[in-house]
């Protein structure tokens, strides 16, 4: 209700743990916060993996075969329990009828997947004509680069954040080639201030306020993989339009994670991925975004029979009928197997709403955040115990639910004693660690367990204080 | 033996049906010919469709729930028993292990295409350096021409066949767009000489002498979908290369089809897709060739990390280690569904040769050729009876299974008969039906069924007299 969302995760965790007359740092807590989420139906539409499959788990430190702390949805969302059910209907119709699946059945490849593209709209906030579910993210990433990135002696740079994800650095690297310029001096990198981890929502108007008339495209991610930081995706927009540049977002971090309105936000393009929070399988149908109001002057530079008017595609005439937007961007015909796994998450998302899912997950990660916190952090009276720093920004708003955290020691055996205990997650060396509860299928216990084990796991090789959480 | 391969499919079904004591029309023959067919065993490892699950089907047309009579593999293969079986392994090992299967089991995902790739390039006959599994045809085919299309004012054009593939015609046009020249003047159109079906290589090899000096690229389908011929790569290639033009194919209905040598024709690239005679399932994983002679000299116009090499990929440094020729063209991850439906009939093909398959081919084929020549000739006695022509070269090396029929009749009506008796086959309005046995797993026998059931098809819609085959 409006009052709680006021609160901070913080005033709201110590509030109920009061009521309950227990501390915030009790399995009580989190069993309550469980029992009162009214998306925890959820996550057993999912398979959530047990403790002694995942192969790093050593049996003797884990209790029978209970779920595993999976907190790695950044990296690889988990499999809904209907993608199989969806994927032997194709295969059946396929070892049944053959060619005939090209026509018949709820989901007909010649065009299957435009009947999921209206779930996919919607989870970013777009209208079903703006979008297309097709390749994969890099090659979207390419395809909409190649029309929206026309550069000129005047205006030939793409301002994207320092440490942007290789695929997306080597694209914008490559585009800049292609047109004939250097990226030595069309490649403009934002990094964040001196000792500082992410970047200043100021420093990037800033920054494209001074250099906007030199930049043709201004590329963010939505969601920074590597800090988790989310960018005021509706303040760059109107910035970087202000200055005539066009405005573009990999949203792979933030589909599925983030409430996204690229619609209301005018933003000029996007694509994404789908196998992070919208959970379709390593290698999932990507998605690609255009503005509506591009659809009459945008048009794709590369043609294929896919962006054919499905009314005359077949006639074979080779008389192009470009789909107007970003539907003329397709190029071949798409993997129905993908359209399958696909379809079974988003219809997941479609029984509640990015609204929902938004205010579990800021409590959720401040949950998280607020044990970390309280458990790990620096001591000016113990300055060499081992503690554990939060990269991203601790403004719910400035983040979706994954957490990045430096530690004072070096992360490859307290990851390996994490993974020893099931724990699933990701580690970049030397020191951080990626952490995402997901609203979709983690619960509070999850964090609970992870927060407990991470104190087992600095004991055992750090010579952390072992002991109850704080 | 070698006596048998240099007779005629027509002479070989002769001699063998008169050694048998029937007519080269019987039932009996095409029984005795699958009886000695030493491939026949292959049609088990595949889901044949039965008469009565195609949707067209009338069950007082067909006995019982036999095998349909699939003649659509051109279209799109039938599928492997076995693709399900990897299916559910990879599905599996996400529902335990989430994010594990990234580096875990027979096919990691960071790497599963690379675990076929060997299978594939054999098909194609190329070393496993040139070939990459990734994406659809018509984004390979732009990704080549992205590094092979460099036009310029002197050599700026494009040599296709008329009527090329829709695809093909779009993708060529627009790279022609985006390297500044006009279709009208970049495009070059090698049609039939009038009255003529297909193309003559002596035309084509005049063709590339005359214009070869403005042309940039060749592209030429290996397999042409409409008409069924089979070009002479070597010949084409050869020819271009002293030009100085760069020689492409789309190899989409010759790979699995004919046996293919793309690196000792010297082919500077090709492209095809996996889901017509490879037997992938629609939109299955595509195929892209580069010649190891352009390894060192030829590169991606666009990058994405999945074309960095595998052993730093990881590390994310944003430090580009480009993979030397093909396989610094992928962009983005590839989906692990696809692998595995890919596998499931790469292996099938690897259990026997395209030797062995194309030799079979060739007596299949032509015993099409036969039954139907015999039947449904052209009669100058009854000029008006319906009879069909064979548009696809009558000479073996110049075809690959295809056959495309033109009737003297309208063929919707012929095309609703057969479906109607549970023939899958294709048709193109006005007047042609495409045929195509497989050798991989149509029979004799299914031949013989067809051109019966063809028989009742033009005796109901234009009165052909009915009655026994000839
Ligand atoms: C000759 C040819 N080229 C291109 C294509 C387009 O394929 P895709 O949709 O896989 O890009 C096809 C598809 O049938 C084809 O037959
Ligand atoms: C932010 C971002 N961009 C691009 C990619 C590349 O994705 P793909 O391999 O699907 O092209 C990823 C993959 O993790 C990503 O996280």
């Amino acid at each position: 209700d409006g009052t709680v969302s006021h609160a901070s995760p913080a005033e709201i965790l110590e509030r109920i743990s009061a009521q309950l007359g227990c501390s915030p740092a009790s399995a009580e807590l989190a069993v309550h916060l469980d029992g009162t989420d009214e998306l925890g139906h959820l996550r057993g539409l999912f398979h959530m993996p047990k403790t002694t499959d995942l192969s790093p788990t050593d049996p003797g430190l884990v209790h029978g075969t209970e779920d595993c702390v999976y907190l790695a949805g950044n990296s690889l969302g988990l499999q809904p329990k209907k993608t199989k059910e969806y994927l032997d209907v194709e295969l059946d119709k396929w070892a049944k009828t053959g060619v005939h699946g090209h026509t018949e059945g709820s989901r007909p490849w010649v065009c299957a997947e435009n009947t999921i593209e209206e779930m996919m709209a919607h989870l970013v906030g777009a209208m079903v004509e703006e979008v297309a579910l097709m390749n994969g993210l890099t090659v979207n990433l390419h395809l909409l680069l190649l029309s929206f990135y026309k550069p000129t002696a005047r205006r030939h740079k793409i301002l994207i954040e320092d440490k942007a994800f290789p695929s997306d650095y080597y694209a914008v690297q490559s585009q800049i080639r292609l047109r004939g310029y250097e990226p030595q001096h069309s490649l403009l990198l934002i990094r964040p201030r001196e000792g500082e981890d992410t970047l200043r929502t100021e420093d990037i108007l800033t920054t494209i306020e001074k250099e906007g008339d030199s930049i043709a495209v201004i590329l963010f991610s939505a969601v920074q993989y590597y800090t988790g930081q989310l960018f005021d995706m509706a303040a760059i927009a109107t910035a970087g339009q202000e200055k005539g540049c066009l405005v573009g977002f990999d949203c792979a971090h933030a589909v599925g994670n983030v409430p996204l309105r690229l619609h209301d936000w005018g933003v000029d393009f996007a694509c994404w991925c789908s196998y992070k929070y919208v959970n379709s399988g390593a290698g999932g149908l990507a998605g690609a975004f255009i503005h509506e109001k591009h659809s009459g002057s945008v048009r794709p530079a590369l043609w294929g029979w896919w962006g054919h008017d499905l009314k005359s595609r077949f006639l074979m005439d080779n008389e192009m009928q470009l789909i107007p937007g970003v539907g003329g961007y397709r190029l071949s015909n798409q993997p129905i197997l993908l359209v399958c796994s696909l379809q079974a998450s988003l219809e997941i998302f479609s029984q509640t709403s990015m609204q929902a899912l938004r205010k579990k997950s800021v409590l959720l990660t401040g949950y998280l955040e607020y044990l970390l916190k309280r458990n790990f952090g620096h001591e000016d009276a113990d300055p060499h115990k081992a503690h554990v720093r939060i990269m991203t920004p601790s403004d719910p708003a400035q983040r979706g639910c994954q957490l990045s955290l430096c530690f004072s020691v070096p992360v490859t055996n307290i990851f390996r004693e994490l993974e020893r205990r099931a724990v699933a997650c990701d580690m970049r060396e030397p020191d951080v660690l990626r952490v995402a509860p997901v609203p979709l299928y983690n619960s509070f216990r999850d964090v609970h367990r992870f927060v407990c084990i991470l104190r087992e796991a600095l004991a055992v090789s750090h010579g952390h204080p072992q002991g109850a959480l704080l």
